[in-house]
């Protein structure tokens, strides 16, 4: 089984991850955490440019290029041998959110997401999206504590107010793999909604 | 005009590109050189992942996205602002390559080269490309001399006759914009062959 969790900064995607994966494992489930971009080597690499390199230029297709780079080899390097061998795979992102970030709060087409993401998953896509919803200003309140906000963190709030209507978007048109949580609410009732939707489809 | 210069390693690439560079400025034109992957700080820092990042783990189709980006990224910065301005740009190495290293004689797919392929340059493509044909042995012999042979050198011999092969494919199947060159001549006889090739196109 595959679950990613998504939404925008501030939703606490790895909080929950953690906390399925610990409930998961009580209940004798080999479980593997990755986060997307990341988790390999590779990603890694990839990542602190997309993040950290602020000094560069990036066109909005070649961060797209990035974001598949680095989730391709998570999906072969982790992912895929994880589930063959029956595992249980939390990723904190997957492929929804190139399609929020890049393409509906970003510039590029989505016919381009879906050709490169296709082709970067090559057929390995989560069981569920768990999509942790949280308005701008409850995100900012949160975030704000952290020290240094990155390249993606730096834009501005209308693009954040897209961010999470795009996460909305997707989840709407695909809701048999998506799961919308409020994640106003607190990390005990978030986590609990998440194991009443899991529990349903944990085999 | 916009003119690439493909061919194994070995072949004499960047000393034509460099030869061309210097007939076409004597000529008045303005000439931009570039290579792929590089060019740009981002491409340079993917080029580095790539050729010298020999501790990572990179799965063809993960290497397939990172050169696309490193391209997309080189199109954009560099080429098109070139070409709108009306100069001639020569780039060691663009989009073939990549169909003949990673799909002809790699794993990945020839579709999936060409939808990525299709993204990354967004309509730009070279108006000739100058694919310099070696053996196999003649291209050994003249690399021998290198320092420490990078990532995509160290692959066998087997697999640089595939590579030549597929170059002189992809040239055959679109003589219009490809002229395929002996690169076993001596470099003066290369450049005049060269010289002839462009004049014709030269406005």
């Amino acid at each position: 089984m595959f679950i990613s969790f998504e939404g925008g900064d501030g939703c606490g995607k790895s909080t929950q991850q953690r906390r399925l994966a610990a409930w998961l494992e009580s209940r004798g489930r080999e479980v593997v955490l990755c986060r997307d971009p990341g988790s390999t080597s590779l990603g890694d690499a990839v990542r602190n440019i997309l993040l950290h390199g602020t000094e560069l230029k990036i066109a909005d297709r070649t961060e797209m290029f990035l974001f598949m780079a680095a989730r391709c080899q998570m999906v072969e390097e982790l992912i895929r041998p994880a589930l063959v061998a029956g595992k249980v795979v939390l990723s904190d992102r997957f492929l929804m959110s190139s399609f929020v970030y890049q393409g509906f709060a970003g510039g590029v087409p989505l016919e381009s997401l879906e050709s490169t993401g296709r082709i970067a998953v090559d057929g390995i896509m989560p069981d569920l999206s768990v999509v942790l919803d949280l308005p701008y200003e409850v995100a900012v309140r949160r975030i704000g504590g952290r020290a240094e906000p990155d390249r993606m963190e730096r834009k501005g709030e209308e693009y954040h107010r897209r961010v999470r209507d795009g996460f909305l978007h997707f989840a709407r048109i695909d809701p048999r793999r998506c799961e919308v949580v409020d994640a106003t609410k607190t990390p005990g009732e978030v986590e609990q909604a998440i194991r009443d939707k899991i529990s349903g489809i944990l085999s």
